[in-house]
Order: structure tokens, then sequence, then C-alpha cells
């Protein structure tokens, strides 16, 4: 069996932690880890590390990357490349075209494909559950995983079970759409109705076979080369997999868990996955709460007191605030909408900004100079590049740095400075055992990140672009 | 007549915006100028503005000048400092000391005694009545402003009126302290209690010959110079105006005025003297409010996002945030004293700090580094000074300075930079017409402000302590 993640999603229901540029599957919501290094791990009871795959696109490349490496270096290039979304269906034909080719796996090989962005615990629960799916997709079966519902919850799609087929597996009597609380209380009543949570297991051979019955424009690209299909993947048609074949196919069906499962799609479900105090807060951050009850308060580096206040959600990070009523997180959507109509930054990239060789951070900004903290990675080096309209002044805080200034090569360690004039090509690299951080203070009528011309990159990254 | 304002205060009733090194008189409420600068334009209508002086303290003469040289440069050394504080009796006999023997002021001079932190408007009024209260001084009265409650405040002292005295003035009935609700309300409805506002008009010679009647303690020392007051002045006792002369005065009077008065007492009371939109929110700074009322938000940089709340008070500054419900805002006071408890230094400093050659601003800090924007004045000059254990790298984004390290003295300008080794003295100072604006980048195995050895200062401090 390979395990499959899907990891391409931009989404920003948790705003302002959850941006464009770092989307929900990258954050660190309760604990040190990113959900999908969580998904990762908790896909590791299921099958060997070695067989678990993750499809993004280029945006999230280096992230996925880096959060495989950090399970473990060895599966950091299992990743899967979307050259451009085109919603599940197409991706789910990317990864079988992949498997054949690159893994040689046969038609009665499972693919257990799950989001990159849930709360599922506990992990044994989730792998006894898998192995029975797995079970059920080498019978013929799409298996897709139902959560058994606590809540009338209105946020959710539903699948209603059929008759029993043994295993603990049902047949899919039909898919819902999001309901409204009527409909939804009525559905926690039956009791034969479960939140789709988006994982689904199937073989190959069952998947090729459903795709040429129900898909077959898609199945069709699947004759060509994985090369051929990707160059060609843009003009694939944008449908998800559950419209394109699930809801459609009689091999689907579904397995019941009792399990602790979320998405969680909004800030609201956080007080589902991170345990509340006695007074009903979850606190998260430096936080200094004084008669206060049933609030979620989500920060970092920032002092943040409430007095007094109840049923309230606080999210501070260093550059924007959302302070929202319980109940209504998802409105979120609405600030976020707000903010991409004003252009603002703060819906698209944090002030600290990931990227292959690691990461920096905006200090501050001023008119002609901007400050970063830069953090280069052991064995890491930026692209050979210029900048026709600032000049650098580098500083280096920790570890040891090669610099290469026009053609002139140089160690520079901790305490040291270098300068790097206007239009003078250069090159930063960590060629030391430990993480290399630098200030860097930039001048010049222009400080945007696209004044760069690169010469060469051990990234990939193009000549135009980010540094 | 000469307008005093007591600018020792050190309040943190509007933390995380008032701090010990920030206090509510030096910061920025409503528009662009401090309390403290409001008021001596406030009194500039009442006086010529070389007749307003400020009483302060030591911590506070760099702040409390660089407000007055904001407002006037010439008057920029009106500072009466007091040595330490000893409440407000002390410091009016310290007042009229400097008045007779300074400003060789008679005894029929006027001493009109303001606060630095409270806000009054229409100023034609306020002057309007600052006349009438300097006429009946002149009468022999101790003057007091009443203000006509405009609702049952609990949070002030009050003063109820006896019979009139003519002039719009009448005696003194009683003073009572801060009532409960129901006294409160029996007050406004009585209509004849007013708030105290704390400001008051006296001649000297009266002010003298109360002190000799009723606090003969601090009578005794106003026979010595103001230099020996000074040098004695912790040996005075602690006591309030209020206590020491004027409940027991029979020369005590009020002068009832209706006008706009608030002492900014908590942030309660920001919706008072700053007008809500007609959601009933008071905005101030980078705010996207959403479907909110009743809330009062007070930000810098920072994007604040409110969505679905009301009654709530949000006050958000560089390193801390403060969300209150409103009506409780006087619960900050609890915060303060957890924080004071736990030695946060966000109870003490901002992130910047001023200082009399500029300010300087912590970008961040980390083991073994710290990086500053520092801001030098025009023609201000740096303590001659060095450092144990730290190096700095200074960059400089605008302006010239001059550097003198070691013995080597040279002129750096915008995207140049210099290094200053550990035990080097060293000096820094702006020549120029412009702020200098600089990054300083600090490496060593100790950052704090106090690794600091002074060989000259033209501020007059000392050979340790801060730069």
């Amino acid at each position: 069996m390979k395990a499959v993640i899907l990891a391409g999603g931009s989404g920003t229901r948790l705003w302002p932690v959850s941006r464009y540029g770092l989307p929900k599957q990258f954050i660190k919501l309760n604990g040190g880890k990113s959900l999908l290094c969580q998904t990762v791990e908790r896909l590791a009871a299921v099958v060997p590390l070695k067989d678990i795959f993750v499809i993004t696109n280029e945006d999230y490349r280096f992230h996925v990357q880096e959060d495989l490496r950090s399970v473990s270096p060895a599966i950091a290039d299992n990743v899967i490349l979307e050259p451009v979304g085109r919603n599940t269906a197409p991706a789910i034909a990317l990864v079988m075209k992949y498997c054949q080719e690159k893994l040689k796996c046969g038609k009665d090989e499972v693919i257990f494909i799950c989001p990159s962005d849930h709360i599922i615990e506990p992990v044994e629960k989730f792998a006894a559950y898998a192995a029975q799916a797995e079970a059920a997709a080498k019978a013929g079966g799409i298996v897709t995983f139902g959560i058994k519902p606590s809540r009338p919850e209105t946020g959710y799609g539903y699948i209603r079970k059929g008759s029993s087929q043994g295993g603990g597996v049902f047949k899919v009597a039909r898919f819902a759409e999001k309901p409204d609380l009527k409909t939804a209380e009525g559905y926690l009543k039956a009791g034969d109705h479960y939140w789709n949570s988006g994982m689904f297991s199937f073989t190959i051979g069952t998947m090729l076979s459903e795709f040429k019955a129900y898909a077959p424009e898609i199945s069709r690209r699947m004759s060509s080369s994985f090369t051929r299909m990707v160059s060609e993947f843009k003009t694939m048609p944008s449908i998800s997999i559950d419209y394109a074949v699930m809801e459609k196919s009689k091999k689907s069906s579904v397995l019941p868990m009792s399990i602790l499962w979320s998405d969680v799609g909004s800030w609201d479900s956080l007080h589902e996955v991170v345990k509340p105090n006695a007074s009903g807060n979850v606190n998260i951050g430096d936080v200094l709460a004084l008669d206060t009850q049933n609030t979620t308060v989500y920060g970092g580096k920032r002092l943040i007191s409430a007095v007094g206040v109840k049923d309230l959600i606080i999210i501070d990070t260093e550059d924007a605030l959302l302070v929202v009523k319980k109940g209504q997180a998802q409105r979120v959507k609405e600030v976020v909408d707000a903010l991409k109509e004003r252009k603002r930054k703060e819906v698209v990239e944090h002030t600290t900004t990931y990227r292959p060789w690691g990461s920096y951070t905006i200090l501050e900004e001023g008119p002609r100079y901007k400050i970063k903290r830069i953090v280069v990675k052991p064995n890491q080096k930026l692209s050979h590049q210029l900048h026709y309209h600032r000049s650098e002044h580098w500083i280096i805080v920790k570890g040891a740095a090669k610099v290469t200034i026009g053609k002139k090569a140089s160690m520079i360690h901790e305490n040291e400075s270098t300068y790097v004039p206007k239009s003078t090509s250069h090159r930063l690299e960590n060629p030391g055992r430990v993480p290399l951080e630098m200030i860097e203070v930039q001048n010049g009528e222009y400080t945007g990140e696209d004044d760069i011309v690169r010469f060469g990159d051990i990234y990939g990254r193009g000549a135009k672009g980010k540094k």
C-alpha cells in the first residue's frame, strides 16, 4: 500500500495564522509539529515511511520537503508535483500514474489518499481502521472513511451508509452536501450518516476502471507518460474525485470510524483538538487570562492579557490580530476578502518567509531601508544573484558564512560583517554544521523582493523572482 | 500668574500604552500630541508661554523637556525638578520657593496648579474659567475647579459647594472621597457636588500662610534656599495638598465649571474624549471592524481585525495586547500587579525607549545578540562610553554620524557602516541637520543596558547606567 497526502491547498480559514504563503497544512496548532508532519507520522503507523508520498504544487514544494525531512531525511523527495491545481480527480490520476511508472506498482496496489491538514487521534485506532480499509480496497471497493458525528455539524459533507459488506464496511447509500441545522440534527438522530473525512482507499485497478467509466477524459490522458501528463496537466478538467467518480461509482463504500477527528476548519474547532482548561479557555502562547471564560487565545511572542471576557477567540501574529466572537470564526472569510480587496500583504505572507535554503524575517521596513533576520540551514546556499536598487550590509550573529562578492570569496564568522554594493553579483552560503543567523540591512531606493537577477540556483528557481 | 503643571506621576492605568517608563502624561491618545503637550497648549491660552512651568522628577526630565521643546524651544528648560516624589504638598512648597527665588515673584503672584494628564475642552471656555479663578485667588481664596458631573461617577473625589462668594466662586462646604454608586447618584441629584479636577489657583501669600497654619513642618523647610530645599527634599513628609491644606483651610473655594473634562483614568473613558462612530466604536490605528459594536480599539502599526464582538476594549502595542470587557477597564491594575510580580518588562518599558539624545527601539533580541534601531536628534550626542561584554555594528540608514572609536574620529553616512569592538571607548553624535537613523547589531555574551561605562555625558548622567 502507498499512502499519498494531498497538500496543495491554500486555505486561509485559520487566518491570520494560515495565509496563502503558509496554508493550514504547514502551521503548528497543537504542539510543535505542523499538521502535515503529524499526518506523515500518523501514516507511518500504517505503511513504511518510504511508502508515504505527498502531492503538492511548486509554491509549497520546499515547505513539503522541509516537513518530510523533519520526519525523516530519507523521504524528503517523496513529493509528486502538480504543475497547477486541477482539483482532486486529476491529482488522483497523476498519483496513480506516478505509482505505476515511477514506483512500478501493479494494479493490485492499494493507494490510501489522505488530506494533509486534519487531526485524528489516537493513532493506533486510526491504523486499525486503515488496515480494515486496505482489506476492503483489495476486495474491489473504493473505501471512504466516515466519522461518527458527535454533533449536528453543518460544515461537513455526509455519507449515508447502506447495506453491510462485512469487515466493518458498508455500501454507500448516498453522499450528502453540507446540510442545514435541521437536516444535520436528523442525520445525527438517524445514526446512519457519517462525516466525510476526505480519506479513501482503492486499488489502482479499481480506480482505473472507474475513471474509464465515469471520467473518460481524464482516463484518456493516463495513457501517456507521467512527464507528458504533467506537461499537459493544465488542460485537465478541474473536478473533484467525489463528483467525477465516487458519487457515481457502484464500488463506493464507507468505513464508519469512531475516532477523534477534526478538519480544524475554523478557529471555533481549536478547542476540539486542544483541551480547554477548567475555565473553558484554550491558551496557546504567552497568555495572562483573568476572569476569562470559554475563550481561545492563540499567540506567539507577544504578551496577551484578557480580562473579564468570555466566548472570544483572540488570534495574534507578528503583524495582524484577530478578535472574533466564538461561534463566528467562519467569518474570518469576510476579513480575508476585505483584505484581499485592499491588496493587503497580511493575507499573503507572514513577516517570516520560508525558502528552500532557510527563512527570513522582516524586522522593520522604512523608506529606503529594510531589515531582515536571515537563517540559512547547514549546507544550503542562496542563489547567485544581484540587485540593481539596493546594497546590503550583512552581520553574522551566529554560525559561519561563505560569502562571494563579485569574484572574491571569503568566510565571515560570528560578530563579523560584510557589504554588498548595488549591482554586484553575490552569493551567500552556509558551509557549516549549524544554522547561520545573520542580520541584513538593505539600503536603496527600492527594496522589493523582485529586484533580483539570478545567475545560478541549486533549487532550480528561475532567473527572476524571489531570493 | 504662573501656571505649573504636575508631571511626576507614573501611573499605569492605561497599560499597556502607559508604563512606568512612559506614564500617561507622555502618551498620545487623541491626535498626535501627548497629554502634557495638550496641557501646555491649553494653558498658553491663559498665560504667556514663558510663564508655564512643569514640575517633575529626574526619570521624566527629558520627556518633559522634549514635550516642552515641541511646543516652543524657548520653554524647554521651564522644568522644576523634584529629587524624589513626596506627594503634592511638598511639590507645591517647592514650586512656591522656585517662583519666589528664581522668578522673583511677590506674594501677590497667582499660581495656577494643573495636572498634566487630563483632557479639557474647549480651550476658550477653560481660559475664561481660569481668569475667574485668578480673580478669586487674588481676593485671597484657594480656588479649586469643580466639574459639573454628567453621571454618577464613583471614580472621582467630589467637592460640595457652600455659599456663594460672588464671581462664580463658592465656599467649599466639604471635600468628599470617591463615593459608592448610591452616594454618587445622590450627589448627581442634589446638584451641589462637583468632581474635583485637581486644578487650583492661589497667591503665594495665601498658600504660605495656610502652610504655616496647617503644615508647619513643610512651612519651616521653606525658610531655606531652593537648593537646600531640594537637597533635603527626601526628608519632607509625603502628603497631598488636599489633606495637608485644602481640607483644613477656611479659604478653600470652588469654581464650578460646565466643561468637557476627563482624567482619562481608564480605557473605559476613552470614548468620552474620542468621538465614537455610528456603531459606538472608537477605532484608533489600523482597524478592520466587521459587525462590531460599542468597542474601543487602540493600536499602532499592526492590523487589528474585530468580527462580531461588542462591548470590548482592545489595546495593542508592539509587545503586549490587552483585551478587556468594557466597563471593567480599571481591572488593568490586576494585570499590572500580576506582571509586576512576575518581573515582566512589559510594565516598565516599551520596545521604544526615549533618551535625551533621541530614542532606540529593540527590533529583536536573541541569545548573544540584540538589534536596535537608533534615532539621534540633530546636534545631540550619546555619552562617551564603552561596553565590556558586547561589540556593536552600526549601519547608517539615514543622515550622517560623527563616530569616535578609540582615538579615531570619522564621519559615516547613509549606507555606510562601522564597528565598535568590546572594551573600546566610543561616542556617537549627530552633527547634522536631520535626525540620524541607524541600526545597531550588538554581539556578545551579555547585552543588558547596564553594561556601560560612561566617560562624559552632555546631559549630566552618571558614569554607570543607561546609554
